[in-house]
């Protein structure tokens, strides 16, 4: 071992006694460290150190040569500001998960078993880019009572320090130690911890697929993350042709950066007049446009799709599009070529769309909605610490619940198990209020 | 890939939509099939195949010379059997989860947010010995609407082949496709298994920590298990004696194999009355003890133990005695040497037992009560696919919880999110029942 993860590890272990700390703050004083930092990221002198802080880096990067999706994650404007401020009071209004008792059973006289919920610990957070993620992490983590180690992209260094700093402000302000949020800088930092098994309870992963997958395959902490978002836009035969329009232009338009832009749009043969609209609208709207051969036989002016388009997440303005034999099809295309992130059906036949919501394995299942809804924000949730295309323990937006577990206290006076059994005593296993 | 593999996969398909049936059946249905097989587990003529077959697993794993650890977990009686049962039926009269509601919101007028609970898919279970696993797993599959690949041990295997035969004979009894549980067998088909990345959605890894441990490093499935249950009983200087010793000889000598019996006691130096009638009872058992110089002080005849002895799983009937300094270094310890299974503390003091309740980090912590009740039949969960020492999805005995992921469905009229933001419309997020 190094002494740099020597000091890693160090970090690491006073991250999580600061955390321990927060965990045991109670309800109102988490909700009122929500609320200060919200507070202080509308403060006007903050807020002008934080914009000055992001034009150098999206000039940096802009000189440098950063591609265009990351360049536009790299912006955070007072909209996007505005948007985790709201995001910190509606985390702080909501109701505080950590102690809760989620089952209460007697065993038997005098012997109850409680399920408690508790925060995991430490997080490790690694993101590429979007500095607002920053914030929203940390508040999803304070919400929950962990402590979290950070670790942003090196393009929103400047960014994130601005940002970080006036975490720890809050933190200090609070009489609460600072290192209960500790940004990382470097990459060997980042290495060392996807190394703290044990210690780091997980790690939390948003960016690009390749990163995600990446830093899956570098650690044997268990990483939370999408390692894709390919989203797809079923037009069924009963569309309404100006409703699945605006959801392609909206599904794909709106943020193609974002995990839950639609990629691909898939039509019945019936749909012709939908994908008509559709085609215009997207043209309209700058959209590049690659179809199979049905596809171009309506619109002969458009590229040629490959089967590499198929399955592609872009994360830019172009989009695929096929058609499909039916319901059948529609669901065959995705379950081969989805990533079990958000998929969409637009029809008015209320039939056809259930049987879509209830077939399709993803973590999202929409009916005549824009895949770009598929955010913990626009859930309700608060935040998101990210979006999970895994099915265990968290699945899509993850918010509060995906940063909580659990342990199960049992308390007696004295009982033996030996006492159990055929012939022996019984189990009453009564649920309690 | 080889022949072999693509048969492994073309059965893992077939499970996978043999078990969509199972996740379609409904309620009703689910049950009956689990009371239907405990029904044939209790047919006489199945059981003496059952028994013949367990009799002759036992002889031949003895012949070759099995670890006695593993030849205990092998051995299937009619006590275990009747248990096994007794947990089927449990599991028939429990609620049934799958297509659960567990949250919706009204996110704005006529967008309607739901979170549904479904199965996993397809779950790959290896397990070491103890055959009754085997119907265990099979009965929390079906309640959860899974289909399931089960690998036992060789040293199982005509027990695993007579009870798989039963369970294939219920599926198709009802009309089911008897693949929705297949029983593998040999070395090459659990490590095609193992292989099946995005077809498997978990492996359940039952047996010893070693063999846990080989599992999860050789598949990139996430594992559910426990690598490993080293469990302490702590008696506290306000124990009573001979409540200390009964919780010690039961945590320790109930099933020494168990991944809940204790492996290692701690006690006060004040509570040396206690520590007295613990050993008392302990030798009594037949418990072979290790302990340090504080224990040898009192127990002069004893074993030293080495500093290997602490944070070991004996696995039989061996325990380690270590004296510490209080509830402080009672907790120390236990962060050092625990392995996050279950941890006891013996005390009349409320207030040491609510800290060490609260400050311990391990999916149980217990107050008067012996570690063995760490058991998804005692906790009245109906059975469990295992004890997780993970604290994501699933902590503690797993049960049908466990097996289960979720859907958030969306259903709206058109709804774009370029509709929303500071400025345009705003989010309702307003819980309906």
């Amino acid at each position: 071992m190094t002494t740099n993860e020597d000091a890693i590890r160090a970090t690491a272990v006073a991250a999580k006694q600061a955390g321990g700390k927060l965990a045991r703050l109670g309800p109102e004083r988490r909700s009122a460290l929500l609320r200060a930092l919200a507070e202080a990221l509308r403060d006007p002198r903050h807020r002008q150190a934080i914009f000055a802080a992001n034009a150098a880096d999206l000039e940096r990067a802009r000189a440098e040569g950063v591609a265009s999706p990351l360049v536009k994650r790299l912006g955070l404007d007072a909209g996007k500001l505005d948007g985790v401020c709201d995001g910190l009071d509606q985390l702080a209004a909501m109701p505080d998960l950590v102690g809760g008792v989620t089952l209460r059973r007697e065993l038997d006289e005098g012997l109850v078993l409680e399920r408690v919920t508790c925060p995991l610990g430490l997080l490790g957070v690694v993101f590429e880019s979007r500095p607002d993620a920053l914030v929203q992490i940390v508040g999803l983590a304070w919400k929950s009572g962990n402590a979290v180690l950070l670790k942003g992209g090196r393009e929103a260094l400047g960014t994130n320090r601005a940002l970080s700093q006036i975490v720890g402000q809050v933190l200090s302000g609070a009489g609460l130690d600072p290192r209960a949020a500790v940004l990382l800088e470097g990459r060997e930092e980042v290495n060392a911890v996807l190394g703290l098994h044990g210690l780091v309870e997980v790690i939390v992963a948003r960016g690009s697929s390749e990163f995600v997958r990446h830093i899956q395959q570098s650690s044997q902490i268990p990483v939370m993350g999408h390692a894709a978002g390919v989203c797809h836009l079923y037009v069924h035969a009963a569309a309404d042709p100006a409703m699945a329009a605006r959801l392609a232009v909206d599904g794909k338009t709106t943020y193609p950066a974002a995990c839950n832009a639609t990629e691909t749009l898939l039509w019945d043969a019936g749909a012709g007049a939908a994908l008509d609209a559709c085609l215009a609208a997207l043209q309209k709207a700058g959209v590049e446009i690659r179809g199979d051969a049905a596809t171009r036989a309506r619109a002969p002016g458009i590229k040629a799709a490959g089967d590499e388009d198929f399955g592609f997440e872009f994360g830019a303005n172009v989009i695929a599009i096929k058609q499909v034999d039916g319901l059948d099809g529609a669901l065959v295309h995705i379950a081969a070529h989805g990533s079990k992130h958000t998929e969409a059906i637009v029809t008015e036949d209320a039939a056809a769309a259930e049987r879509f919501l209830a077939e399709v394995d993803a973590a999202g299942v929409y009916h005549n909605a824009s895949t770009r809804f598929a955010d913990g924000y626009r859930y309700g949730l608060g935040a998101e610490v990210g979006i999970s295309t895994d099915k265990l323990h968290a699945r899509g937006p993850v918010g509060i619940d995906g940063l909580l577990t659990y342990r199960w206290l049992l308390r007696g006076h004295g009982q033996e198990t030996a006492a159990y059994g055929p012939g022996k005593r019984a189990f009453r296993h009564r649920d309690l209020p």
